[in-house]
């Protein structure tokens, strides 16, 4: 390591976008992010969803600075302050362990970071726990540690720190005050089952949100129901969910991904005042999903919302076509030249008159804007090539190309 | 009573709507009809919401025959069935304690029931527990029973024994495996509160819900959450709610009432598959109610939702023109030439600027259809006017006039 003669380190990583299938919902600890109960997720593939975050350390700069998709944020902001303090810190232990040189001088730099996401924000897909896992990973790399990054990512967002890893991805809640303990595993790697895909249902969200970060407070503060959820409800649901997952069984795995959406949504709704992220859209998706499902008299295709409208629908490989022609039927696209199809490439189907008749859904056109499709993904990467690099050798973002 | 004598006995009375604030949902005996947990409700005035039921027996009837609304129904229902023979058997052990001279002929008589609500079904308000509290108030009348009748009207739907009673009404969902102890008691008469205003906001529902009957069946068997609330939660709401009425605390019944609503719908949502009552309309009302509070800085008006979309309100009357204004802004009436505002007469009122700029609800024209206002209204009641009679001399309905 030869920072201290170099003028910049910089480095550009790459993290993937997370979702859950266990549901987190409700912190113990607001200022540690320490959940009300532990989670599991399924990291999903960065040729679809990333994030691309450059860090760079020089003694030339004089403050933290941060930059996301182009245009500077306050770098003061608490939780990206608690990352940045976090991985000094962890740089400063490893260093002191013995095993190294003196800590150099890179400790004490200046970092500036730059962020871009390869999706709209606009189209309200969870950005925050690729951006923090990416955060942490590069920050990592630019300072040099290479011990568990859970306790940074999840400082920034609590469901960032399973993004850390690829495949099947739990988060286990702990019980140490200090968090020690709480901190994201991998249940099963990217490779462990090729056939499943993931679809997401991009729709049209008519108002803001309220916030997760303030919804689950209040949930944790009013909710009767969610309490028991975490205490009584999810720890059976973790064991049986890693166990379909290592079990690769899609019927049992659709069916608790969905209650358990479901559950996590009826937690928002006993919330005082009510929480509610679902729209009438989002209902027609469950709709449709439990019609398809009737029809086919099992459970090939499965729904998950997070804290907004749109339906992440998980399926295998050779269902997808039937699936997406269902939502074509059910939602029309409107045709305002943009693709209806994005991600995977995903072979037309046309829908037999006996499915037709059994999606108990009135057509609603332009209710889903696009369908994104994509599969199972590895965790953060580190891109070797300098041409990655969103900050330029004077440490500010390149122009736009 | 000389009903041998007479060719037909023949009596008329009217049932009330109730609408709960403590939620039933969920059945420990299907057959008896014995809830899971206690619950609550309101009486409403049958100035504006009534059923009314005519029963006449006659040793001329050759069988038991039922017409709602004009049209004649099965009277085999299993439900219908279990209410004339529970009815038949209080009056068989009434006559048989010895208090009476011997059973008369009129036990073996068949019964004709005719029974038209004054509000129409399509507006999706309940209406079974009206129709069955006023079966139950009939045939007892004609078959000389004075008796509880909470067993015959809850055994044709459990939220009629509430409607038994005026004022505020509890179903105490009892302990005993036989039900004798699931009985509804009156906890204030309707003179209790007088100042209390109820605003019903009838909202298109665009399409069919699941029955209640199946709802809350698939619900005990699915979720989880259902059953805590019943054992865990319910009891104390049940007891805070007691207090709230007896000392008419609003801000305290307001909130617990929308508290239990929520809590009755999530529960719903955490069926599987999920029951969904709510509409984005039922939502907009939930917000709209959430924002007049706000900017009140207090618990002004109170929403609770049963299985549809509609909104019943609770208010004072002071508060009743303002909200009224404020469902008006958000939901502009359709000229359609129907009123918009039925029942009891509303002062007209504007809003304040800042109570408009408060409300954080996009306007929806005809998101409600219509708002009935009404009261806390008396329990059943026997029409002595005989031109009331729904049955002619021949026993037969009489024509529509």
């Amino acid at each position: 390591m030869a920072s201290e003669e170099k003028p910049l380190v910089v480095v550009t990583c790459t993290a993937p976008v997370n979702i859950a299938v266990i549901k987190y919902w409700g912190k113990r600890d607001e200022d540690l992010v320490l959940p009300i109960n532990s989670s599991l997720s399924v990291t999903l593939h960065q040729d679809q969803l990333k994030t691309t975050t450059t860090a760079a350390i020089s003694k030339d700069f004089t403050e933290d600075r941060i930059w996301l998709n182009g245009r500077e944020e306050d770098v003061g902001q608490p939780r990206l302050q608690a990352c940045l303090r976090e991985i000094r810190r962890l740089a400063r232990k490893r260093r002191s362990t013995g095993d190294e040189d003196p800590p150099p001088l890179s400790l004490s730099y200046k970092v500036h970071i730059a962020s871009v996401n390869n999706f709209p924000t606009a189209a309200g897909l969870a950005s925050s726990a690729a951006g923090y896992a990416c955060l942490a990973y590069a920050l990592a790399r630019v300072y040099g540690v290479d011990s568990d990054l859970s306790e940074v990512a999840r400082r920034g967002s609590g469901s960032a720190c399973r993004s850390l890893y690829g495949g099947f991805v739990e988060w286990q809640m702990g019980e140490r005050a200090d968090g020690k303990d709480s901190v994201a595993r991998q249940v099963a790697p990217e490779s462990h089952w090729p056939e499943l895909r993931v679809l997401i249902l991009v729709v049209s969200a008519d108002r803001k949100l309220m916030g997760s970060t303030a919804g689950m407070r209040t949930s944790v503060e009013t909710s009767p129901l969610l309490r028991f959820r975490a205490e009584a409800v999810v720890p059976g649901r973790m064991a049986e969910m890693t166990h379909c997952v290592r079990e690769r069984d899609f019927q049992g795995f659709g069916r608790l991904t969905m209650k358990d959406s479901n559950q996590f949504h009826a937690t928002c709704l006993d919330t005082f005042p009510p929480i509610s992220y679902l729209s009438d859209i989002s209902r027609r998706i469950v709709r449709l999903v439990h019609c398809f499902n009737a029809h086919h008299g099992q459970t090939k295709v499965a729904y998950t919302f997070d804290a907004g409208p749109n339906a992440v629908v998980f399926t295998l490989d050779d269902t997808v076509p039937e699936f997406v022609a269902a939502v074509r039927h059910c939602f029309p696209p409107e045709s305002n030249g943009d693709k209806f199809l994005k991600g995977l490439p995903v072979r037309p189907a046309s829908l037999s008159d006996e499915l037709r008749a059994a999606l108990d859904v009135d057509p609603t056109p332009g209710g889903v804007k696009y369908i994104i499709a994509t599969q199972v993904g590895p965790g953060p990467q580190t891109l070797d090539d300098p041409h990655a690099h969103l900050l330029g050798p004077d440490g500010l973002p390149k122009p736009a190309a």
